[in-house]
């Protein structure tokens, strides 16, 4: 089976759409997906960004907020602007990296949906306790593991891999073959390119 | 019928993808298309760039010259970088606001195949002179009229629109109820949208 990395950060609000549609979807392909979050403050530092573009350039932004709203109601998401935007997403993050790999998908999830369903702030520890534990998963013992040299080492090896592989923006796919498709509403292609390489 | 205002402007590689489909598009869904070339670069110059976002970011233009290539394949569009990148479009943004409305749309796909089929250089008075001529356009007379005070100043009134619209980029697509969307991408869902409000 072909596989392709999702690349998403936490505090993406086009990650959100993904991440709430892609395993159905790579499933119907028959392409497996690598969930891997990273972080976009790194890059978008690398590019001389100390905010979100979406902040930077305010017609940008009002777009963007427009888009999200339209394509919620579309697709039957809710949608709420979380404040302060965009979110402190190292801990989500590294918990990310911190839960088993098999519910990486179920957790990335939730915090979207704390986040930008019900307009949440999810630098909040004690929110993501509540999430883990919501999952079935131990939040204390996770939240500490979140702060292991082993997770925090892990996650920027993963952002480092993410600009690697050209990755400027999220969500973002890379196929086994290298090729990157940026945004949400290049899932599709990307599962595309993935099954006629395989 | 329905109409929605298509904003393109002639250095911008994605509105070439936009205008070798929109017509047949827009037809078939039953919307009347406006086209209404402007110019980039004071949009641009208010966010602070002195050059295309490709040029200042290049893992964003790595990326869009791969994505472009893919596309283009993928449409049996033939594709060739011209040189330089970006382009001067002054002069062919307003020869196509010279040409008759009912041109302008023949004027401006021309223009695009030149420029990026070909990887001609647009800012050309003769290429420009020989596409016209190739439409049975008089190209003497509308070089002439494209260097009047009333073309200039239809020019600047329509980037101004575009920008008072809260166009960012190009090409975009606006119903006549205001709603903007962003990006060759985008236009299934500009044309649906307009459907759906008639």
């Amino acid at each position: 089976m072909p596989e392709i990395d999702f690349w998403y950060e936490f505090a993406s609000t086009y990650s959100y759409l993904a991440a709430m549609r892609a395993e159905p979807m790579a499933r119907a392909a028959g392409v497996g997906l690598r969930w891997r979050p990273f972080l976009l403050g790194p890059i978008f530092a690398a590019q001389g960004w100390n905010n979100s573009p979406f902040n930077i350039y305010p017609a940008k932004g009002r777009y963007m907020w427009r888009d999200m709203e339209r394509l919620c109601a579309e697709r039957g998401l809710a949608f709420r602007r979380p404040d302060p935007f965009p979110q402190n997403t190292l801990l989500a993050a590294r918990l990310a990296w911190a839960v088993p790999d098999d519910r990486r998908a179920d957790f990335s999830r939730s915090v979207y949906l704390a986040e930008f369903a019900e307009g949440r702030d999810i630098s909040d520890a004690r929110l993501l306790a509540s999430l883990l534990s919501e999952l079935g998963l131990p939040a204390d013992a996770l939240l500490a593991r979140a702060k292991s040299d082993e997770v925090k080492t892990r996650l920027r090896a993963e952002t480092e891999a993410a600009q690697a592989a050209g990755v400027f923006g999220a969500p973002a796919f890379v196929t086994a073959d290298g090729e990157l498709f940026w945004g949400d509403d290049r899932l599709e292609q990307a599962l595309g390119w993935a099954r006629g390489k395989d």
